[in-house]
């Protein structure tokens, strides 16, 4: 049984979190530098943006986890130290700085940043908050941590579970952050999770990278894949469980459990995008298999006027119909249903490819809910996907349009 | 030389064209069909959408130009006549009225419709609406006709021009209608070309589809490919030049006057895109092959990160490097240089992937003129291209967000 619990990534044990306000960010309201930290150096994994232009800190994680090993991660936003000259520099000293603080190996330190592109970053407020960042180390820091990786979100993203393998308590926990130039591509926006089974680092880059395929990378609020996302997972061990080495039942048992938290992170970013005021879930099923299940759940969620139609609430399915018409996916368009669905109910808007007559205000009381569903049969075998978006609203233009300032 | 003319569709000899409110839209004052019509027969050739979901208009007339050949177009706005189940039937029938009306071969009949997708078009308001066109058929009826299509569009889209060919003026000149769901894809949005040039319908085809994909095929509003994309080009012989039947230097000529035309069409369709309050042009030099020129400057127009900067007159180029970036084009990011042009200057933001200092209040005079270009050099060959955009703005979520009423 997989519970849902608090503490994000200090509910596994020996994790310790941070947050604080270095100055990176003009406003002190806003922390902009956050740690997190094993107690014993843990098994670690990761994967990136595969955007060709990416973030200095995404390089220099990738070289310090060659090794398949972590014990800090060190997050900045308020600047992606991105496309900038000296970023392997600036990058390459954030992790000796933190390095010589705690004491640990270079090599074992993961460096993110999030932000502006192209602006240098500064280390000094850096260097005068990693001390106050391990002054503060708490197992009741998930908190600040997941404030201070925030960029435009409003919301703090945070799940965790626990779970049994061997007789032993486990646990999975996250932090992640939203909720602008996000369309993960073979990776995911910034996503540290935190877990203390005892799990080969070789099957924990497994288990990441297959489920990220059905989570992270079929998240998108607006299409854009960002030079710095990064999903990066800690396992320390301290459960005490046997160490998961072959994809066993324990092994399914992680995935789920891993699946737990990350499905819990997908809907928080997507919910939380930039400018949201719903959710979309787009799930499809009927595919004739799971590749074009996909391509129409994701293309679906992707539509901007799709997106800005659900804003007004207003049942346009014809636009559903056009991006899957679009989307690059074989299907037969004579067989599509469509229907919607909330919290306040659920309506046929389309047979066979085809509009039905429906109520509009029955439609419009479903729509106006924050929680919104997109049914999409395509009544053509038995395969199904899921994909999280959000409306687009007034406010992602407002925050888009001036976002420098 | 091809000099620029007034007309529209009516610049070439020939051509007659009307528009009326005949009633499928509530408000009176908008004009909902439009008529074109040449004298006698002409070669005909049109490209229509790849979506897998297609306007019934688009089905009866690729049966009806089978032959290469038409003699008149009949358009709707308000409703695009696709998801329906009997919209085959209805598309046919305006056919048969039309010919009908004005003793025409049903089958020289172009039909096409645009507007909402899925609501069942009514033939009354069309039934009583054709005898008031076939009334009114005018040489000067261009700006009516091209009314008559516009559905959120702001501005009418005409372009003419006249050239030479044998010692014969010969005219091309067409009318379009943008203005959202408005990602070409080896098609185009509503276009009605007419010219007067003789040419074979084979020709005529292989000249469109060559022209559409440097010109149509590199607009984006909003990244949503429509159901109901379609250009159609008559071409009725009467400036008396020599038919052209083979790629030789009048076809050249033809093709130069052709793209002066679609070309200026792109800029109105980009630059009326919904809730626009610029044009975006982005100018890709120094490619290593075509292909990637063009996938390069069609990532950067159609990225909504970069769309809101532009409507906030932000000079936030980092979004112009992470839609390069993840655009699948293989480009060395190390050698990228970006600058930002308008009739108030020129400014360089991006030296060799990194940015370089620049007056913040320079580039934002720059970016508050209504045409910017957005010039990328790649450094890694002499292919180029340009896509043409607008920028995101709060009047294209108001639009959109309740479009259907």
């Amino acid at each position: 049984m997989i519970k849902l619990i608090e503490g994000g990534v200090c509910a596994a044990k020996g994790y310790k979190a941070s947050g604080v306000h270095c100055g990176i960010r003009k406003s002190q309201s806003k922390k902009d530098l956050s740690l997190i930290v094993s107690e014993v150096k843990a098994n670690a994994a990761a994967v990136y943006t595969t955007n060709l232009v990416k973030g200095a800190p995404l390089l220099v994680t990738k070289q310090h986890l060659a090794d398949g090993k972590a014990q800090a991660i060190l997050c900045n936003s308020g600047n992606a130290n991105t496309c900038n000259a000296n970023g392997i520099e600036v990058a390459e000293e954030m992790s000796a700085m933190l390095a010589s603080a705690m004491n640990l190996s270079g090599n074992d330190v993961v460096i993110a940043s999030t932000g502006v592109i192209g602006q240098p970053l500064d280390l000094a407020p850096i260097r005068a908050g990693i001390p106050m960042l391990v002054d503060t180390l708490s197992p009741d820091g998930c908190d600040a941590a997941a404030e201070g990786i925030m960029t435009t979100d409003t919301i703090k993203k945070e799940v965790a579970v626990s779970f049994e393998l061997d007789g032993k308590t486990c646990h999975i926990g996250g932090i992640a952050k939203g909720s602008g130039m996000i369309h993960p591509n073979m990776a995911t926006m910034l996503v540290f999770i935190t877990s203390d089974v005892a799990i080969s680092s070789e099957l924990l880059q497994k288990a990441i990278s297959a489920d990220i395929a059905n989570t992270f990378n079929m998240v998108s609020v607006d299409g854009d894949t960002s030079t710095n996302d990064m999903l990066v997972i800690m396992a320390n061990g301290l459960a005490g469980n046997a160490e998961i080495t072959t994809e066993d039942e324990r092994y399914k048992t992680f995935m789920q459990a891993l699946g737990t938290v990350t499905v819990g992170l997908c809907r928080m970013i997507a919910g939380d995008g930039e400018g949201a005021t719903k959710l979309l879930e787009c799930k499809v099923s009927g595919a004739k298999d799971l590749a074009t299940a996909k391509t129409v759940a994701k293309s679906v969620i992707t539509s901007s006027l799709l997106k800005a139609a659900m804003f007004g609430a207003d049942a346009n399915w014809g636009r559903v119909l056009c991006a899957i018409g679009y989307s690059g996916a074989d299907v037969d368009v004579t067989k599509i249903d469509v229907r919607f669905r909330s919290p306040a109910g659920e309506i046929l808007v389309c047979k066979n490819g085809s509009g039905v007559a429906f109520s509009e205000e029955d439609a419009k009381q479903i729509l106006l809910e924050h929680d919104i569903e997109i049914l999409v049969g395509l009544n053509d075998g038995a395969a199904e996907s899921c994909a999280w978006g959000c409306d687009l609203t007034y406010d992602y233009v407002k925050i888009n349009g001036d976002y420098r300032t």
